[in-house]
């Protein structure tokens, strides 16, 4: 067994589920820097991993995998019994878990990732001037998706159930630079939102994504 | 335990991904028209189900569950011996499984869904005029898609391995509407993505939603 590589760039989001997801198992893995400004994700190499050419590629011994939360999925499911049990065994929750990682994915994730690209992206790595209208619509939206947020948090303490899930640390990488921004305001206002951001951006396992990437 | 219901539309695909599943997977379903001209998506009875107001939502006895992917996994997890084994039980197609069902999901729905809005909605439900240069740029982007779906069907028969899974049954319902649109000719194109449309089309499972939609 080769052991577990994974390929990507420690800023990037996607990457950082999957570190975050690696860390909270406990398991010894190579990261390995593509360099995007060489085009390295649009060479043989890295394309015989991800045929879409985007980052993160993963490999556990001769298998390889691609999208980050197919990725996860599979760490939590195949190393079940190693650190943070990320995958409830529960059927319910299962179930809610399954639910909540789509809600990430599809109402979450694209709201938040808009933002963070306006409000991040752009203003420090100098991709232009953010566009006010788009951030102003894009945070009418995500207020809409956190008072739902809100109300499955009055029901249980994460989003699966009464234990920290996948579908808990799916937003960690992304809520990492929102709350960097004037987005973090909405997150704040909503009590239950705001106990449920502090608890999960504390865990260990994101102390240790940080400290990669420095 | 009240059994399994599906509370949705016949025309809606993502309701179709749910009953193909329950179709495939030999259940017995109640099936709960949901109103959606008069609102009755956004009343407190449908809210309870799936707090965004959309279709489908899905009991099974006192769970509920929404998004659809989720319910086509939680079936197919839960009822894994009944009918059609959806999820393989080889860890590597497993892992293939989750990485293709985000495929369907991240690259290929929002292109198949925008030519579905553009080439088939609008002109059969009056929603206006079809965009051409939408469409033409949406088709050139599905190409690019399909040529990686190309690549992948000539080392496997189907998309997570050698046995029909729940990766291929997500892209049947957004599959039925397309096929009847310009964008056919894509899948035509490609003679290994052409053979597995047609077997995959070809499912009795979908004769069965065809059925339930007259």
């Amino acid at each position: 067994m080769a052991g577990i590589k994974v390929h990507g760039l420690a800023l990037s989001t996607p990457t950082c589920r999957v570190l975050a997801c690696l860390y909270e198992k406990d398991l010894e893995f190579e990261f390995i820097n593509v360099k995007l400004h060489e085009g390295e994700h649009k060479k043989p190499t890295f394309l015989s991993i991800n045929p879409f050419g985007q980052i993160p590629g993963f490999q556990d011994g001769d298998l390889t995998l691609f999208e980050s939360r197919a990725i996860t999925q599979y760490i939590s499911a195949n190393y079940a019994n190693n650190g943070t049990r990320l995958i409830p065994q529960d059927v319910k929750e299962a179930a809610a878990l399954l639910t909540w990682i789509e809600v990430e994915s599809h109402h979450f994730d694209p709201l938040a990732s808009k933002l963070v690209y306006e409000l991040c992206l752009k203003p420090k790595l100098g991709w232009g001037e953010t566009d006010g209208a788009v951030v102003e619509q894009k945070e009418a939206e995500l207020a809409k998706v956190l008072d739902i947020y809100e109300k499955r948090l009055t029901e249980s303490k994460y989003l699966a159930g009464e234990a920290f899930s996948l579908a808990d640390l799916h937003h960690i990488s992304t809520l990492g630079f929102l709350l960097e921004t004037q987005t973090k305001k909405l997150f704040e206002a909503r009590p239950h939102v705001n106990a449920w951001v502090a608890d999960i951006m504390a865990r260990p396992a994101w102390a240790k994504v940080l400290a990669l990437r420095k």
